[in-house]
């Protein structure tokens, strides 16, 4: 089965709402930078029912795990916010992973708490 | 300015990372159909950032907002839990609409308040 994984970045305070937006915003880029590199996943992954997951996990393992994801080959984006509401300009909001096999990004984000 | 609307369903109980995993399906479906449909106004809103805003509104409200929004030609998707977790299988859970401009979107939505 594969999986999208989008991690929120817990060093920052956001509302649930803005936190929606911002998960969104990871899981559209996320899909589009995948449709383009690999259709054959991205199609899979549609048909399978788009399984994704919210995990948390602070600013600094972020960087770590896109890091291994990279050298790893996975599909990764990072979002950083505009600064117009809550937070300041190019702040960590979320980050997401694949759409991948289960049991590759498990080895990269298993270890973390539901959002 | 185009924009997409998520609407999250006030009528039923999620928790704060389920919510952001069903808007994004939402937004996720609503920017590949809206991509099939139309590929200049979907680029035009990537472009632009993809400015997103999350609401929430009763089940009927929403219900009534798709009918309307069918009516005006803009593209709306409608998601249901598959009710693995917290919800009964076929719960609405999310409502997308757009991308499409501002003014429009907020003819349907303008009253609603934030998620």
């Amino acid at each position: 089965m594969l999986k999208m994984v989008i991690v929120v970045n817990s060093s920052i305070k956001m509302g649930c709402g803005k936190m929606a937006a911002q998960v969104a915003h990871a899981a559209v880029e996320c899909a589009f930078t995948s449709y383009r590199k690999n259709e054959d996943i991205f199609q899979k992954w549609m048909e399978e029912g788009q399984k994704k997951v919210v995990l948390k996990a602070p600013e600094k393992e972020i960087m770590k795990i896109e890091r291994e994801a990279e050298e790893m080959g996975i599909n990764v984006v990072m979002i950083k916010d505009a600064g117009l509401t809550q937070l300041e300009p190019g702040t960590l909001t979320t980050m997401a992973l694949g759409p991948d096999k289960e049991e590759k990004l498990d080895e990269l984000t298993g270890h973390l708490p539901l959002r």
